[in-house]
């Protein structure tokens, strides 16, 4: 079983975990960590999120971000629409790629947004549309894909029709995503054998939380699968706001550190991310949440 | 590829962890901690090491916890015995198993105990003759199998030879130690793969640190190959003495959610182990280090 010898990362930190920060961060922190995750080799960092401000404050200087940081060629900077004016929002800040979202869990859908999983996919059809008319690529996210806080068990053939209904709207990249971080290596792997019959499997995406500390397993087993594909997020920052005080989104550094023991090709430079990490968790005033994060930290300490 | 369908989980906390800890943790703490551990289903636990105090005055109340812990019928539990003085203590003490140690590293071997490999191997051959003749059980630890805080790389071939070494002894059981968590999953396969062709594979034992946050897809990596004992502390007690405030020993509440997830019999309840954690992170006056443990512990405030 050889693994993929190379992987994309995608850096979420800045608005899959940023934006669950109680405290507001000022954009100039915010421009500030892009720019250190682009020039520690990023090739695709989800920047912005063009939800109302009403509910996810933290995002509201999204189009400030987007205006401000300095973009390198070839980089993708990816930016959440939930909607039509989000879409707009997104085109008038030139973000490269459109993400749109769904979930794998009827309870999950109908709770956060009161409508049946097809609906709030249907919703998505004139966005789509408009992002690809635009010129722009567009990523797909099916949240709860091995659990939901709500329901529990989600089955895989739910997962497999909210794929294909992203893929009919054209997505050009679909995440799964384990939104509580309840999935195992088994588990993941049969899902994600099963979504590679349905799609393409060089764009298919794992992005998982280590709520209950099993990302990085879950991500090597993925690699056997052969998705080569990931997202995390430095320092870990995100949390998991159904169980607070426990850890969200994988953390980069870990993840860095195993590709780069395993010797798959990332394009990154670990010791930046680590700076950037560093970085954005003394502005949050704790430590960051990743392990190997603070190990190289600590041992810079010893090592001068 | 079949994993194995049942794993012995070996408890290291109590020893292993706490001896790392500056404050003097009072003996009727770590009894409790034990007999936590008993009740939760742990069918070996190391709970004493009897090294000289002056070295490791954590552990000098290791006869007073060792005559005062309910013990189980069938539950071995170990200590650790650095000479004959120690297996003199160990044996008064009545430990079922007792734990001999040397180094895959002549750097991390020369820098600890001043001496070679060889030779810190060969003075444990009395130790050995003597714990066997008493009807104990023997337990060989290789520490830096993965790599050495002072040398950096690891030659597969020193681990081999210390396993051989730790066999003419009469070892029962050989731990795999990666000592400062720098292991990833392929490595630890190729290792992992060699060793069984040296030694039986159902008494070798990998001892993973999560310095790195690699712990669990190395746990992963070696059951693919087929090992089927591993050590671990609850709530991640341990810390890592080469790089002040890195995680150390792999938590064993994330060990467990991962072997229940895959399906893996341990015959422990994690629900106790969690209990176990809570307690002892209490007493230390801090969060527990173990991400599953804490998720777990914060979805019960959730639903009560």
């Amino acid at each position: 079983m050889s693994l993929p010898s190379k992987v994309k990362i995608v850096e979420v930190g800045p608005r899959d975990g940023l934006q669950n920060e109680k405290e507001t961060i000022p954009a100039d922190i915010k421009i500030a960590l892009v720019n250190q995750l682009t020039a520690a080799g990023f090739v695709n960092i989800e920047a912005a999120s063009f939800v109302s401000p009403k509910w996810v404050p933290q995002m509201a200087t999204s189009s400030e971000v987007m205006a401000a940081i300095t973009r390198k060629p070839g980089v993708i900077y990816s930016a959440l629409v939930p909607n039509m004016k989000g879409l707009e929002a997104a085109l008038a800040a030139n973000a490269d790629e459109m993400v749109i979202f769904g979930s794998a869990s009827e309870a999950f859908s109908q709770k956060n947004i009161n409508c049946s999983i097809a609906e709030s996919i249907e919703r998505f059809r004139e966005v789509a549309l408009m992002a690809k008319q635009a010129g722009k690529r567009l990523r797909g996210s099916i949240s709860c894909a091995f659990g939901c806080p709500y329901q529990g068990e989600v089955d895989v053939a739910a997962v497999v029709d909210v794929l294909k209904r992203l893929h009919d709207l054209g997505c050009d990249e679909i995440d799964i995503a384990d939104t509580i971080g309840v999935g195992t290596p088994n588990k993941v792997q049969t899902v994600m054998q099963k979504l590679t019959q349905e799609f393409p499997i060089e764009r298919l995406s794992g992005h998982f939380h280590d709520t209950y500390g099993q990302a990085l397993a879950n991500i090597y087993a993925s690699l056997e699968v052969g998705i080569s594909i990931y997202h995390s997020s430095v320092a870990g920052l995100g949390g998991c706001p159904y169980a607070k005080g426990a850890t969200g989104n994988v953390a980069t550094e870990d993840v860095l550190y195993m590709m780069n023991g395993l010797g798959i090709a990332t394009g990154i430079d670990l010791d930046k991310v680590v700076d950037a990490g560093q970085f954005i968790s003394t502005h949050l005033g704790r430590k960051a949440v990743s392990r190997a994060g603070n190990a190289i930290a600590a041992k810079r300490v010893i090592d001068n």
